[in-house]
């Protein structure tokens, strides 16, 4: 391989070029970014926008220059606008030039996802936003900075608009959230829903849940929100972050065939359809590992893995995604949620019988300063005591992310609930207790399931 | 089954006697126990001492009252003199009372570990303390409380020498580290040792290693501690804490056979070589899953797993112990050091060929604040890039230990270096990366070792 062309500068794409260009030195990488903005860390937005993070540089994961001094050339400001996969071109604009054909060898799609807008009236207004990208963040940033709002409304309780919630709260603005869903934060059980939602409201958020947006409204310099069962809200400004979907306009040109939420299909390869053309990261479909099918997952972790599988099969490898689990963490306020596996809800639309057990633990030896509580929901198949997923809610300072990663390494090896006792894991009074909380739970679930031990 | 009787009342002996009467409700269990404070933390007894904390009780992982509502009946301070496993019975005496043989279908042995004496003049001087048990951290703190000592001498740089410097700098004693070796902490490498010798130093902690004592002298109300190379310090107090050894006094007359420094053999059912008698804890042998073969690895974790399979195969089960892979996390002043598996040194020991890599990485995204820096040096098979061992220092809220327990469930899996890069493990910029340290790692073993990266 001579060429190879990435599009997208994100994690996936970043992470492909430089892959790639590890393992095959010798091959011309270019990366195709839409904007001035490679390889950022758009998960650390709320965090600029809540200003913990005074200055946006420090979001790169790496600088232009560190790209380019691992020798992968940058298209900055390039939008990439067709492929054409007989001749093995794509087709570029950028301002202020005339369009260009990039030839390839191989060519690895990684457009990202964006966020979803959805049919309500009102949304194009100027002060409602949307959050995803670089420059969506600065809009945001201008419009506090220079117009000083003292109120926001988020509509959309998900992983940003919990994040945002407590970041412009952080910053001082009364937030109201809105939820379509009847708890926030759905992605983990109701359970923990509740807790964060009581969390927020302690901290004056106000949170509406099955509420259903129905319109927005300039009433002067405000916003009216309005919404379902006689909601109605003044904001100074509105964030929408009701979800995303993947960024596919090129595919069609390609001929690269979508499924799952429109998601480009590929193989464990991260290979398309179509002859020497990859893709990753949130335009794709992502294999789950314990559902055994292709599902629409977009997280930043499993965005890197598949940018290294691709560039390392785009450069020649024979490497296969190992497949997601949903792992994710995210910290509201002094909590931290975390998951990984499959909760109730899933396990049983996968045709499983799952049992789930919520437990609650101190994360160290509670006669050591500082203990915290710990609520871990673990589940696991009745019959097999097979390990399906676990969740996990506490203080962000009491190693719930790295728990659940331990449930993750164990879910991901095929371990069952009662193994988890057979794992060494670390102890010492101020950080854990002789079995810890991830071994106590699986403790719990098995005297609410009984059923035999099983041992080799 | 209708009597088990367990000898032993810390962690493998009530974690044995609970799961037996779990599982087999019908059965009589007793539990001797040799002094009055059965299923306390001794791994607690350093922040009782420190001060941190004030009230002893709150040691306890269980109460009395606790183990008694399970059923399981206590004999406090009653030692069991010999065991005579033909007539099945345990000889016990207790204070004020005629001697008694308690009979047994079933009997586990769990009478723990004892400190090391080691032959120095002076060490029965009064002044002179070990500590392993309730009774000689009692005799700390009463001599701390009424002689109020302003400087103190601790013999021994590992686990409980390192935390005790620790809790009595923090009581604000003058405290004098004296090591035999050329580093502390010889259970990680000398460069995490050096760093945590520079911690101390930096505390007011004065260290001396590659120092052996000769002699402890009284003069007038004062230690003097005499060592090797002329070191000479004086000490209002002396702990030596240069480890433990197997408390297995009954072993002989019941014909238990001992192996590994003098440790009680079982086999991976916790059965010892004689009929009806299992063993558990600090008194046996340990299954290291990785040298697959048995060690003495005296561990507060281990002790419970071992204590539970002891219980449970007493009580009629089949369950093996799984095996240690000696992972172990201490909190020192600001740091925390944990270690899973093998170093280098152990490794070359058992015939293979290690690599080990250190890399320096953020706890978490360095543009959110709080981010600290972690240390992980990774061991690898040259050839084969098997995982065998990790070692992590970084400070104490760093994840630090349930980041070892990340590689302590590869390990135990069997996963190479690699495939760390495979899980899917939890990431939010305030604590972790997308690819968290632990892949980082991996990543960073990968390029110092050049080799296949298999994938299935």
């Amino acid at each position: 391989m001579r060429k190879l062309v990435v599009i997208g500068g994100s994690d996936a794409g970043i992470s492909a070029a430089l892959r790639a260009k590890e393992l095959a030195p010798a091959t011309e990488v270019t990366v195709v970014v839409a904007d001035r903005y490679p390889n950022f860390s758009i998960c650390g937005l709320p965090f600029y926008l809540s200003g913990e993070v005074p200055d946006w540089h420090t979001l790169a994961h790496r600088t232009a220059r560190d790209i380019e001094n691992e020798g992968v050339r940058l298209a900055l400001d390039h939008l990439a606008t067709s492929i054409d996969p007989v001749r093995k071109t794509v087709s570029v604009t950028s301002p202020g030039a005339e369009g260009q054909k990039l030839p390839y060898d191989r060519l690895i799609v990684a457009t990202g996802a964006r966020s979803i807008r959805p049919n309500i009236e009102g949304i194009e207004l100027p002060a409602v936003f949307f959050l995803r990208w670089m420059d969506e963040a600065f809009a945001i940033e201008k419009f506090i900075r220079e117009r000083e709002p003292r109120s926001a409304v988020i509509v959309g309780a998900g992983y940003i608009g919990m994040e945002m919630a407590d970041a412009l709260a952080y910053r001082g603005l009364n937030v109201t959230v809105v939820e379509f869903l009847d708890s926030v934060l759905t992605t983990v059980d109701k359970e923990f829903g509740q807790r964060i939602e009581a969390s927020l409201k302690a901290h004056g958020v106000k949170v509406n849940t099955g509420t259903t947006i129905t319109g927005i409204l300039q009433a002067g310099k405000e916003l009216v929100v309005k919404g379902s069962s006689g909601f109605s809200t003044s904001a100074d400004m509105v964030l929408v972050a009701v979800g995303a979907k993947p960024r596919t306009d090129l595919v069609g040109s390609a001929g690269i065939e979508t499924g799952c939420k429109g998601a480009i299909k590929v193989d464990r390869t991260m290979a398309t359809n179509v002859s020497d053309i990859y893709a990753a990261g949130d335009c794709v479909e992502t294999w789950h590992r314990l559902l055994k099918q292709n599902t629409y997952l977009p997280l930043g972790t499993t965005a890197h893995k598949q940018g290294r599988v691709a560039g390392e099969n785009a450069a020649g490898g024979n490497r296969k995604f190992q497949g997601s689990l949903g792992t994710q963490a995210v910290k509201i306020l002094n909590l931290v949620v975390a998951r990984t596996g499959l909760r109730d809800c899933e396990a049983i639309a996968a045709g499983l019988d799952p049992v789930t057990v919520e437990f609650e633990a101190w994360d160290h030896k509670a006669y050591y300063p500082g203990a915290q509580k710990l609520l871990i929901r673990l589940t696991g198949a009745r019959g097999s005591g097979r390990l399906l997923g676990a969740q996990m809610l506490g203080h962000w300072q009491s190693e719930v992310s790295k728990r659940i990663d331990v449930f993750g390494a164990a879910i991901y090896n095929d371990m069952s609930i009662d193994d988890l006792n057979d794992l060494d894991l670390s102890y010492t009074p101020p950080l854990s207790s002789p079995w810890d909380p991830v071994q106590m739970s699986a403790q719990a679930w098995r005297r609410r399931v009984p059923g035999e031990c099983e041992s080799d």
